[in-house]
């Protein structure tokens, strides 16, 4: 690649002569990393045309930097960075500039230091990854998403999609989720009711940000999904963990004065627990009488292998007391980041309005591009085909489970793609995680998920979505092995 | 389509018989316009399974329905809904509960109500859409965008760009922004100094949302972008409008215990004005002297078809004081919500983290096809294309303009896509505005763009991105000759 002659610029108050200028930000460029070897520098008479210099000037500063190795000429095709130029540092180079900002002083909201743990970048290369909320790109219709794709930056769609919509989204998405993705959770909504999001992440912190604040109250389930707990921390509110048990958030626990329950009925995430229907209606009477709403994140029911899931809790909602997080990121793939929102119009009239002064809206063409792929029929395809894939693999899961004497704390009543497994007393499993870890096996442990001081070490999360069918046995059997290494 | 088994379920306090919920169920879903005529209806074996009713009691109810004309039969190929079925109402059909939340006490924070204003949906209808900011899709290469998005849903890069990213970027087009796009800028950054983010629009507002709080002072140009003024608004800190003059804004008059200054010193938004290089030195000094920071704007930099652009501000920010933003959807579209953001690590490690909180990461495979436009040198071929065409009609205009005796009121030195215009003593823009809008021609009244009560109505926006140089004229013309019917 050519080196563009805009890259270069002379400082006003530079010292030195011109030319000498000239070579200091040829070198430069190079020793920083910013040109690389056999790269094509501007032609002198380009280069002093846009600096405004003599071109003898750029000529003599060109032929210094050739008889110090830094450039080659190859005749007349000019100047390039030689193969013999100096190399630029394998680490960072130091910054061009002291830091003169107290950052510390500057920034008013720290956002880093959350409890949210990372996988390992590098999870794909591990012999028996049993993580979550990861793709297996075998189950993928990748096929079928690229001709949507293609369709989506068609000419046609191109000049509708590539305008900037402002707040509004994707009207054929928004039908498809209104007409075909709802009903199937007995949801009925008008479009006037539905906000795309940028993923289930995206829709969780805008309820967050609209519900709550400094004077407000929020349940958490206990043990959750971490990042909630991040994301609800940054508004300021309170934030009240209530244990779940084995059919979920029990409604009784919910204590007065509380403003918002953030719930996950189909799947408590992590435990799998299912909320039974008793308990769902026990849950919208009990946040009436406290007069509360409901955020209701409504992951992974289209996994439902084992039996056809529950209706949604939004779906008995009569006061418009519950607000919908659906998503698209866990059955797609979660680099999509498409998600949305359900509730009253007034609630997400301020979601969309709190959304443009974030960023606008989703990519218009990502979002055409999941409505064709929605409503060509292709993802209920790819659900059916992974929900069998799934179904397969949990079957070998709790038949190895069986075999080597492991506990199953909680597992999903119609499906998903996550255990939730309690280890022996005694054993620590983020110290059990770090031993399979050295091992090619990746689990989760339990104890982020918790709230407070006090987490419980003995639990741990096999989620099976990534893992082939094939490799589950000898993964459990490995973690079977390791248990009683991480006795504390 | 045929109509999913999953969208029916039988209500567990529902009245009636099963037959009758069933007839009720489908005809709610044809009334409602969720199911469309000619649709399928699932078998009645399949739908007997689902529901746990005999299938004598579908048959029955399908029937019924049969009878009253809202389904008809094909024979063999089973049930759909009829072509003489009742039709939805073309409204949108009543909210199919009450909304018994207060709204007004649950929602902590407003973000509707903004300063500002729409742009007409159907902009591109109108002959004249002298407006900003949007594309005109015959200076696109869509064709080589469409090739590298191909190649960015290819199977290689699928894998790596389906992923959840967590909080990382495609290091692809962060590279190339640090190695191509900054130094025209003369800016070296390292990647850890770069954060991608939906649009500069969510740039801006990562800035505010870490840089400012009720505590804080921001000098914001005066008039300056109506969005910026919005997205400060909701961080509750004391917004300080600073009126520009032709150079931009004037650092002596950015006051004591200003804690952030936004500006836009290459082409002054809206009024066009670059900043020349000596006030840039001084207001990098007004920023020592007060401990403040900048946050810089440095939109349409490529656009400089007049000369060559002055280096940013930040390239001479010895401090680390200054924070960039960048954006490609003015370059290559707005639907593209990519922009970014250039700072201190200390700085980009905690936008990255809230970044993270609010969205996670911009899709990945959208990073990747613009890394790929850009690296493979089409970006640079479509700014010299858009150069090219906007000076034609920046020419086209000036001499229109000159032709029927308007006034301009700032002009941006290098290039830019919009002239800042001045309206004869009198004129109410807004008005002005009103009447052409009748006749075809869109003009953005200069109101909204000031702040407080007093706005100033003389002023307006003439955009010339969007309109074919053909129509400049014809355009002008109409606006001169409407100039006199808003006199106030």
């Amino acid at each position: 690649m050519a080196i563009s002659v805009e890259t270069f610029f002379l400082a006003p108050d530079a010292q030195g002569t011109l030319q000498s200028q000239i070579q200091e930000m040829i070198a430069q460029g190079i020793l920083s990393g910013r040109f690389h070897r056999g790269e094509k520098l501007p032609s002198s008479r380009k280069l002093a045309l846009h600096l405004g210099v003599s071109r003898i000037t750029v000529t003599l500063a060109y032929t210094e930097l050739l008889a110090n190795d830094y450039l080659s000429s190859r005749g007349r095709s000019g100047y390039f960075v030689s193969d013999n130029a100096p190399v630029p540092p394998v680490y960072d180079p130091a910054p061009h500039s002291e830091d003169r900002v107290d950052w510390t002083r500057a920034i008013t909201h720290r956002f880093t230091g959350g409890d949210t743990p990372r996988k390992p970048d590098d999870w794909s290369t591990y012999r028996h990854p049993f993580i979550y909320g990861q793709v297996d790109p075998t189950l993928f219709d990748h096929a079928n998403w690229r001709i949507c794709a293609m369709r989506a930056l068609g000419a046609k769609d191109f000049a509708a999609l590539t305008s900037d919509y402002y707040d509004r989204d994707d009207p054929l998405l928004v039908e498809f989720i209104a007409r075909h993705t709802l009903p199937r959770r007995g949801i009925t909504a008008r479009p006037a009711e539905i906000l795309i999001t940028m993923g289930a992440q995206n829709a969780l912190w805008l309820a967050a940000q609209l519900l709550l604040g400094p004077q407000r109250r929020a349940v958490v389930e206990d043990p959750s999904y971490y990042a909630l707990r991040d994301l609800l921390g940054h508004t300021r509110c309170a934030t009240l963990p209530v244990r779940v048990d084995a059919d979920g958030l029990p409604p009784e626990q919910v204590p007065p004065g509380t403003d918002v329950i953030f719930c996950t009925p189909s799947h408590q995430s992590p435990t799998t627990a299912t909320m039974p229907m008793a308990r769902r209606r026990a849950l919208l009477n009990r946040a009436r009488d406290l007069d509360a709403l409901i955020v209701e994140d409504d992951y992974e029911f289209e996994l439902s292998f084992l039996g056809a899931p529950y209706p949604a809790l939004k779906s008995m909602d009569r006061d418009g007391r519950v607000i919908y997080v659906g998503s698209f990121s866990k059955s797609l793939f979660p680099g999509l980041r498409l998600g949305y929102l359900v509730g009253s119009e007034a609630f997400i009239r301020e979601a969309r309005a709190l959304r443009a002064s974030v960023l606008r809206h989703p990519p218009g063409n990502m979002q055409r591009t999941a409505a064709y792929f929605l409503s060509l029929g292709h993802y209920d395809t790819q659900m059916r085909r992974m929900a069998k894939a799934l179904h397969a693999r949990r079957r070998a899961l709790e038949q190895a489970i069986g075999q080597h004497g492991l506990t199953i704390a909680g597992r999903g009543v119609y499906g998903g793609s996550s255990l939730w497994m309690r280890a022996p007393e005694g054993v620590n499993t983020t110290r059990l995680a770090t031993v399979l870890r050295s091992r090619s096996v990746l689990i989760e442990p339990g104890a982020p998920f918790f709230a407070g001081p006090d987490k419980p070490q003995g639990f741990y999360r096999l989620g099976y979505s990534s893992i082939p069918e094939g490799r589950i046995a000898e993964g459990i059997a490995g973690i079977a092995q390791a248990i009683p290494e991480a006795l504390s």
